[in-house]
């Protein structure tokens, strides 16, 4: 099991950048939901955060996934999970541009983190079929998706411990 | 690779519950960094919603995780992801105790998803070595932990994209 495309994955280090030995064995599995459309093709032109006046983005889930959206028209905002698939993983200390001394990988909101996933909160606009249109994204075009949530629970009695 | 202790996953369902069939292949690997310690050994004990005013929890990463800390103190707010180790992933619809009609599971924050992913903001209360005391939580003792990070980022130039 590994990442996809693994070829795409950005492997340069900068001066002062450490690295750590990931596990060898895995500890949990991910199962992509969908892919996420945005109108950006490269890192560098995405937004470096996504904005609720962006452009309308598309969320599109697997068609097993369908009934798992009954009642999400209700909620405007909502949060997105999705899994960084072109970061490294293995770095424990970072240099962000314009930043004097290493950062430690917690300290920052970076793709680059052992576990790649992003959480970002968005404006549902509508949802067509298995598509959400949103808005607030700032991923690449072709980001897979990891879970989709309400920002908040409408439901007195419901868990929200997710 | 499973999650564990599968021993311990919950798989009850409720009258009106739909399940889908799981991917036969994973498409990513989580390694899990560390585990959280709260004064909650079940579910039920569990409170609804983690409070600032909470106790003190601990999450205690892993040794080799230790320089990736590096500046997380100038943060107050971070987030937490972690993995519901105990919840199934196969529901599409679901019946939470005190709703009439069964609800997608992606208009809920139920521990049960298809990736068992929460986030949580709490507030940094101090690090000491790997361990973060922080308030706020309101998991289960145990519970893996698979990302920390700032709840926003301070370096202009670092990407946020996370």
């Amino acid at each position: 099991m590994s990442d996809r495309p693994a070829a795409a994955i950005d492997m340069d280090l900068r001066p002062g950048e450490v690295t750590t030995t990931l596990p060898a064995a895995a500890d949990a599995a991910i199962y992509f939901i969908g892919t996420i459309h945005t109108p950006w093709k490269t890192r560098s032109e995405c937004p470096r955060r996504g904005s609720p006046d962006g452009p309308e983005c598309c969320i599109v889930l697997n068609e097993q996934w369908r009934p798992a959206l009954t009642g999400l028209d209700t909620h405007r905002r909502i949060q997105v999970l999705y899994w960084m698939h072109r970061a490294r993983r293995d770095l424990v200390l970072q240099c962000p541009r314009g930043v004097e001394a290493p950062i430690g990988t917690f300290a920052l909101r970076s793709p680059v983190r052992p576990n790649p996933v992003a959480s970002s909160i968005v404006t549902l606009e509508r949802i067509e079929g298995t598509t959400l249109v949103v808005r607030g994204l700032d991923c690449i075009d072709g980001t897979p998706v990891v879970d989709i949530k309400p920002e908040r629970t409408i439901h007195a009695d419901s868990p929200a411990h997710a």
